[in-house]
């Protein structure tokens, strides 16, 4: 099933995908619905709709907007890791994001007043639907409740300002996530074997099948869980592939006006519009 | 005024020291609290008492158990960015911490199985009152409620496995703060002229007056909200000196039985005793 967060009459409402429209099933959120272990293959299917809604028009939000966690990982494509001129550790390289950086599809992504340094990263995120502390490889996927696409903006200057990335990887209005998320059930198992595409203004500028990760996502789960307990409604955004903006001769870096897009096989599109936080 | 978070009969209760006794508040968190915007210079003054317990015996919890943010500091004391081998850096260096590290003052910290390389980092943590975006320096300090203390528990190994120190910084109960959450007006502006000490087993091993911060609290407040919105209820942990155990030689690492205390003046002492995963 296919899972939209939206905003009507300034309520947040779910809603699941059914043909080209939405069936509305209520106020609970993702976040509530993972919280108390409801399986969400069925979930959608058993619940009494509310009405349905188009899909054109609505305001979307982020599936889930207020995470448990969310667990980013840098460097997990070898050659994304040469572009930018680290050795590929053979530890999962781990960064945090802030629920405040996050927006939905269609929402703007925001390019900051103090930096013109906003670079894009098409990622898949996965949802976790099982918490848990050391978690088997074998047992990982168990704990997966769904994917959903991410693009984790950038703001580079900030990311290398100091040894650790976090301030550029958390500014407002940079974490895109969504449009859906898409069950499990409805993927190939840890969403491998599927082609990850990032356009910018209709230009390919990243493309990379997610059978190439160096830590595939059981490999992460069952790694992270060694360290700390993870808990439904955890949000692990996988990493991206080479063709960053940074990384290039001249940089390419986005402007006001530019459209990204994340595109992954069988999972659908994320885009969002670059806006500079002045415009706003 | 001085609250306490405390857990009784399976409740988590909030109270406020009044002279040798705790006052019970009532239900309310203080996340809670501050998420309605509730001053806490008045609150506990203001709030009808719902009978008084005894500090000896309770079972403390962490100020705040699930902070909408925990940003940290690293590298803010020139002589551990020093002792560190890094160079200091002309902006914050900041990590995050999870939620699921947090224990509270008694509670044990816990040396994973995993690494034996459990280090102590005494520091002051800084909790917001009131949310912002571009806060400026001058007003920063109306954005906070009140301090406490923390001890920023690192396993080093895994902190230096990759670039990001991420997941050496988030072990399952390595983040200890508490006990009380101090309101603002208990203590010099900033927390400043402070002197810092962290011991173990009762001997200092880190010693540091707050004044020697490279970024003090205001600067840290403005300069995090030129990235990111803050929020009422965030956490900053501030940073900690010199002394850390893994920059001496020979390395001084936490192992099962050691008892690990951060005093600040004015504050009060923050205690927790380390416990090997496997004898818990």
């Amino acid at each position: 099933m296919r899972y939209i967060s939206f905003e009507q009459d300034g309520k947040a409402l779910l809603g699941v995908r059914d043909g080209k429209q939405i069936r509305v099933l209520g106020e609970e959120t993702l976040e509530q619905l993972l919280a108390r272990g409801v399986d969400l293959q069925t979930y959608g299917r058993d619940t009494e709709s509310k009405g349905t809604v188009e899909e054109a028009g609505l305001k979307l939000l982020p599936p889930l907007r207020r995470p448990t966690k969310i667990i980013c990982v840098g460097l997990n494509f070898a050659d994304h890791t040469k572009e930018s001129n680290f050795k590929q550790p053979d530890y999962p390289t781990i960064f945090l994001r802030l629920n405040t950086s996050l927006i939905a599809h269609n929402q703007p992504m925001i390019r900051p007043t103090v930096s013109d340094s906003l670079d894009f990263e098409g990622e898949i995120a996965v949802v976790l639907g099982k918490g848990g502390k050391n978690i088997s490889k074998q047992d990982a996927l168990k704990h997966v409740a769904g994917y959903a696409l991410f693009n984790d903006g950038s703001v580079r200057e900030y990311q290398f300002k100091s040894p650790q990335w976090t301030v550029g990887k958390n500014f407002d209005g940079t974490g895109a996530f969504g449009p859906d998320l898409i069950t499990a059930d409805e993927l190939p198992p840890g969403a491998k074997g599927l082609l990850l595409e990032t356009r910018l203004n209709g230009e390919v500028v990243q493309s990379a099948n997610t059978d190439t990760m160096v830590f595939d996502v059981e490999s992460l789960i069952s790694i992270l869980s060694e360290a700390f307990t993870l808990e439904a409604g955890d949000v692990i955004v996988s990493g991206t592939p080479s063709g960053v903006g940074w990384a290039r001769t001249p940089k390419l870096l986005m402007k006001h006006g530019d459209v990204c897009e994340v595109t992954v096989e069988r999972m659908g599109t994320l885009t969002n519009k670059i806006v500079d936080e002045a415009a706003r």
